[in-house]
């Protein structure tokens, strides 16, 4: 059976009752092109639309390795400092979980997802800084069984990801427009005219 | 509480104790050095001591690219073709499941991976060849709600892991010992008398 093809505006309205406006990511320091490009292509694949991101004073983020174009359809808002940024993603009311190995640190699978949330990944070398371990409102860390010390942080973003993607897909939070209507605009008239 | 630390001994049978030897990874003309690393790192994390490769032929494959010191610990079998790989994966008992798009996909959270399992997975930017795709037992999608194509590769693999991971740790198959005497021998003696 032949499907006609949707348009461009119909693929973008799906696109948009997908997204997730309560669901964020936070990157502390990384700064390999490959890791922000995945963690890009991951967000716009679960329905995030903006990620949040400070970076080490030598690192000019473009984004456009390997993002598969998700560069276009995910904002990456640069923060000044730390302090500044989670500020802004707890003013929206998000739970701030620091994938970070630590005393305090749950299974990642425990969180409930549902509610607004930023997950905060550190960076390749160092992983999540002191000061970001602090602003956290908690830790989650995935179990490894193996000899190394840790995961790529774009799989380990991913993978909380999808446990975020599971949990709203299991509670219907997917399909239906919860994007504000003056986004919904911005993007259409980008898309459309371009 | 201070706990002593485990010895080298006690950690090396930790770690052969969590090992899955009916779990497998097929990487088919995967290339990219950081997603080899990645995936080889992600593997030994959840309990993974053998994955298999099939490389272009202009790609040497050397693992060391921030694979953390995962190569030590897992065997990558690299296989002249396809045919001859996915053959050898088949004679050990394990079904064979492209992460691939296609008709006859499933969502890859709907399948059993407690049954011993190979993932393959395809190239960063051909994908699953038709070969591969024929041969595999069954096809498995990881539901994607953006504008992107696809996962990274190396992101797709870890979700699929994990999601094994998730299954194996819930059927109790973690913690006893599945790898044959004459290996664990041969880990033991490397790892102690280097
Ligand atoms: C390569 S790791 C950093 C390793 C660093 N040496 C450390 O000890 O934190 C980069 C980031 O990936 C995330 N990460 C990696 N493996 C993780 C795991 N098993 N659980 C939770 N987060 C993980 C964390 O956010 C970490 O800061
Ligand atoms: C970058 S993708 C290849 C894209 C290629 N253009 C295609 O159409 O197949 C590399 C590999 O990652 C895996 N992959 C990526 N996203 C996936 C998804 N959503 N579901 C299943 N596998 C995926 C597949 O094995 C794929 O062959």
């Amino acid at each position: 059976m032949q499907h006609p093809s949707p348009t461009r505006y119909d693929k973008i309205i799906a696109l948009l009752s997908n997204r997730q406006p309560d669901l964020t990511v936070f990157m502390d320091e990384v700064h390999k092109p490959h890791n922000l490009a995945a963690i890009v292509r991951t967000s716009d694949a679960i329905g995030i639309g903006h990620v949040h991101a400070v970076f080490p004073p030598d690192v000019k983020f473009s984004g456009h390795h390997t993002a598969s174009g998700s560069k276009r359809w995910v904002t990456t808002h640069k923060h000044p400092d730390l302090k500044t940024g989670i500020t802004e993603v707890k003013k929206q009311g998000m739970q701030v979980l620091a994938a970070h190995f630590s005393d305090k640190a749950v299974d990642f699978r425990s969180i409930d997802y549902t509610k607004p949330t930023c997950i905060l990944v550190g960076s390749e070398l160092v992983g999540v800084s002191d000061e970001a371990a602090d602003l956290a409102d908690e830790h989650v860390i995935i179990p490894m069984v193996g000899m190394v010390q840790s995961l790529n942080v774009s799989v380990a973003t991913a993978l909380i990801l999808y446990e975020a993607q599971r949990q709203r897909a299991e509670a219907n939070m997917y399909g239906e427009l919860k994007v504000p209507q003056e986004e919904v605009d911005y993007i259409l008239f980008n898309a459309l005219h371009p």
